[in-house]
């Protein structure tokens, strides 16, 4: 992997990845060029004992591009900068313009609540410069790049003693909000555990100290067995259908044997967890021939410094579809009980899922 | 409060209410006749220990109306027989066809996660008979039978030592999923707590067991003694944009002191109630002239039989526009997460909502 960091007018962080070298870019461009005036806060929710984070002046956005303006395309004339240089680089990641957490945020304005600055990072993850591609129909070998990406921005952002958790995700399909579409993630890191993967590691950890071995690692053994819901088996790595799904088309891609966070994959692991990866991105696709919409979260251990024999790294896929035609709404039970109700059994849908044949080597 | 019970030929129960007395009403109609014959099971979450409903039923519904039929109308014509009954009821409560949770649910198929059968009640809560009305457009007396209406439920259906908890709410809008434009909501009856309330409750309960009150009393207090963030303030009940809303336009309805159920209600909190949520409803609607959609959940003390001194009754609003054309999608950081992020600032929202003027008692 070859990677070059540059700082943008603005003081914005800027690294290419490649997996060739890098040569002649000199500059990192970007359409703003004034730092950012202020910075978000936090404010803890009292009946949930949670953070929630104000970036009011995501509102500020007056810069309103034409449609076919794409800041994530490159830099082709200098009088209109996008976010990206020319030059060979895979995979470009840059500070988001307008962050819900930032580093050295400044104090929060007083409230009847307890309040915090809004410690942390927001990155955008440009997966390839070709705005008509997809993170499913990139070679094996640039997958495997962008999984290495993920690890360098865990080892560097976690690095900070203020960030606890990063969370690198995908939002894809308009049903999910997204205006972009060129192909990216986002990568958020927080100053503390959040309250998802705080209670996957509460879970976790009590397990293994009950058992001495990982939850999801029982989990996926048992998957394997029963073998009814499996899409993808390789050597290292599997996807699944889990048996407990939330949404109907929920997926699970994770190394078989437990990897706390993307810092820790095998080259063979990194390799087959590529495959796995694609494997199910291109039976999305071809399901109902057209791209697939989904919110791709790849869950690992807290970056607090200590040792997380519990945590085991996986991606969970969450599609908003039911069925071809028909989305599924979070609503009452799910938003307000947070208690899922499905009317799709995971193993019709998983059937679904395995009777689609791809080739990920073409 | 005028209750008539009655049974449907399917076996479901339909509870009429009225303000005045109920006569002439003998049947319970139906647009099915058999039972269902398969119900609900559970299953077990392994990362975050909570369970999923699955009730694979629900896709079988092969009943096609056409769209101009109204299952919630009255029936008019016998041969066409919708789910209620003529006659001068202003609420009906019904079991919901196609429950996500049922009473006397089978054991669960075997599955290689811990599963339960699914066991509950879903109800369908009819507002009124109008259906070109809305909650907030109905008189105050008849928004004050239906808090009678919803303590009457869960009274009832809470009784049942295998329900612990017993949750409201209302889908409003076609952007929340809703098709069937009737004014109606549904309760949900679960057999264990579920994980948000749960949460609720034991973040109440440490606030409780440390200082003797409850958080959301105190919370209500401070939001008073502030006053940027109120919407109404009444004697006994208070609407207010909470410090730190995880919605652009999040309400919180509440008697000012704590009340563990609606069973609990006083006859002057319950009129206050009443009236705190129709100003905040009728304030929606004319934000933007429009029906203002929404998810209202009203959270309440467990029925697991215990004294809840630390629980508070009241209700939250999520809709989900974030300005009038802009819809809030959650997405990586609040699914994944559970760590919201907000653009708009909670005093920014409530000052909209404050220079509304509406009059309850028109």
């Amino acid at each position: 992997m070859h990677t070059l960091q540059l700082t943008k007018p603005d003081g914005r962080s800027l690294t290419l990845y490649s997996r060739a070298p890098l040569e002649g870019i000199a500059d990192a461009p970007s359409p703003f060029l004034e730092p950012l005036g202020r910075s978000p806060h936090l404010r803890r929710h009292p009946l949930r004992d949670e953070w929630i984070t104000y970036a009011a002046y995501r509102q500020d956005r007056t810069f309103l591009p034409p449609p076919e303006y794409n800041p994530l395309a490159v830099t082709v004339d200098p009088a209109a900068p996008t976010e990206l240089p020319q030059g060979a680089w895979d995979v470009a990641v840059f500070d988001n313009r307008f962050p819900s957490l930032a580093p050295g945020a400044d104090e929060a304005p007083p409230s009847i609540v307890e309040t915090a600055p809004g410690t942390g990072k927001c990155e955008v993850v440009v997966f390839t410069q070709d705005r008509l591609s997809s993170l499913g129909r990139l070679p094996l070998s640039h997958i495997e790049l962008l999984l290495q990406v993920w690890a360098d921005r865990t080892a560097k952002v976690g690095a900070g003693t203020d960030i606890q958790y990063v969370l690198p995700f995908e939002n894809r399909g308009a049903e999910v909000g997204v205006t972009l579409h060129h192909p990216h993630g986002q990568i958020y890191a927080y100053p503390s555990v959040p309250p998802v993967p705080a209670r996957m590691q509460q879970v976790a950890q009590a397990y293994y100290e009950r058992t001495g071995r990982g939850v999801l690692q029982d989990h996926i053994a048992k998957e394997i067995e029963d073998a009814q819901r499996l899409v993808y088996r390789g050597e290292y790595a599997v996807v699944f259908v889990p048996a407990a799904a939330r949404y109907p088309y929920e997926v699970w891609v994770a190394t078989i044997d437990p990897v706390a966070t993307f810092c820790d994959l095998s080259g063979p692991q990194r390799a087959d967890l590529a495959r796995a990866l694609k494997t199910v991105l291109m039976k999305y696709d071809a399901l109902w021939h057209r791209p697939f919409p989904y919110l791709m979260a790849w869950y690992q251990a807290p970056t607090d410094g200590r040792p997380h024999p519990e945590s085991h790294l996986h991606a969970e896929f969450y599609p908003p579809y039911r069925t071809r035609e028909r989305l599924k709404y979070l609503a009452g039970t799910e938003i307000a009980a947070g208690w899922f109700a499905m009317d799709a059994l995971p193993e019709d849908k998983a059937l679904e899922l395995q009777q689609i044949h791809v080739d990920v080597d073409a």
